[in-house]
């Protein structure tokens, strides 16, 4: 592209950096903030600036956290003996969103991935290890995406936590509700029934 | 969506104020320049804030500078007495992208749109006046979207400069190449058969 000033260029460019922007759509946005308010503008970069400076993570499971301890940690209404192990803090909001489970969680931070040079030192497992020490948590949820790296996390997780007196599970695969058989793919489609669940179980509550 | 920090949330309803933006995008966003070093925020709110501060329109066309005067309007190479008119830089980087212009650009800033209470005093009708009444300028190029509010503003530019001496032409409208004339809108298909234009003509050059 061919821009008419160096200044555009590069906020074009620092936008078309973010993933999933492009240069046209990069454009857009920079001329959209260019038609704003100069007052609008300083609390876009303020926003982004203030949580970069001033984020916290919880000291126990890793989240996203206002406080050095988050809510759901703090929280006297949740289950303390069952830990989810979510990649990130999307995984939590969609978690929390479904309002299904009352339990704590363990945002690992990310995914074993040799490929991008981030090994199991990198993400938060040696801290969910002396979590389990302590010896209140029962039961552990992995709700981590079903990707190589995704499995290749819960593999180590596994072997790591096998020799803790610990009932260890995975979310459920399968084919979603509203999901049309025909279309769903074999491995899902086949797993799906060599773990089939009795009937009343399937009902919804 | 319920956010785990206060700071988070601000960053994500800032980012998804931005036009084509929702929540989850937003969030996808905000975490990725979250895991960014702060040299690589910093660079980016200050190449939006240097952008806003210092941004420079070109006093004869109104596109975006970074001097007084734009490289276009100075350039010596360019046919003066030529003037397409647009909506906006955005235009101006399109044309400019075709190698198949010359001439010299005038940015109206928008259009006229009466349902978001744009009239003709908002946009940069007077100042082509101005250009005009110089006496250089011999043809005028409407280059506009042909919207409900792009031919609104060509009527209202049209009956503003026909006391002019001057040829005024509009963009030619018509099949795209590569377009299939089975799926062309009626509308399209029908200008594009009475404005034919004769074959020798339409060979690419």
């Amino acid at each position: 592209m061919n821009f008419s000033s160096k200044l555009l260029e590069q906020a074009v460019n620092e936008f078309s950096g973010l993933p999933g922007i492009g240069q046209k759509t990069a454009l857009r946005l920079v001329l959209h903030l260019l038609n704003q308010d100069n007052a609008d503008v300083d609390k876009f970069t303020f926003a982004l600036l203030n949580l970069k400076n001033n984020i916290k993570y919880c000291k126990q499971c890793h989240n996203i956290a206002d406080h050095a301890v988050c809510e759901i940690c703090l929280s006297h209404k949740r289950d303390r003996t069952l830990v989810c192990v979510v990649e990130d803090t999307r995984d939590v909001m969609a978690i929390e969103n479904t309002n299904q489970y009352h339990g704590l969680y363990h945002v690992l931070g990310g995914l074993i991935s040799p490929m991008d040079g981030i090994g199991p030192s990198d993400l938060a497992i040696e801290s969910l290890a002396e979590r389990l020490k302590i010896g209140e948590i029962k039961e552990i949820i992995f709700a981590i995406s079903a990707t190589m790296e995704g499995d290749t996390t819960i593999f180590y997780l596994h072997k790591k936590l096998k020799n803790y007196d610990l009932k260890i599970s995975t979310i459920a695969r399968g084919i979603a509700f509203g999901g049309e058989i025909e279309y769903a793919d074999e491995l899902t489609l086949g797993r799906s029934i060599t773990t089939r669940v009795p009937y009343e179980n399937s009902l919804m509550r």
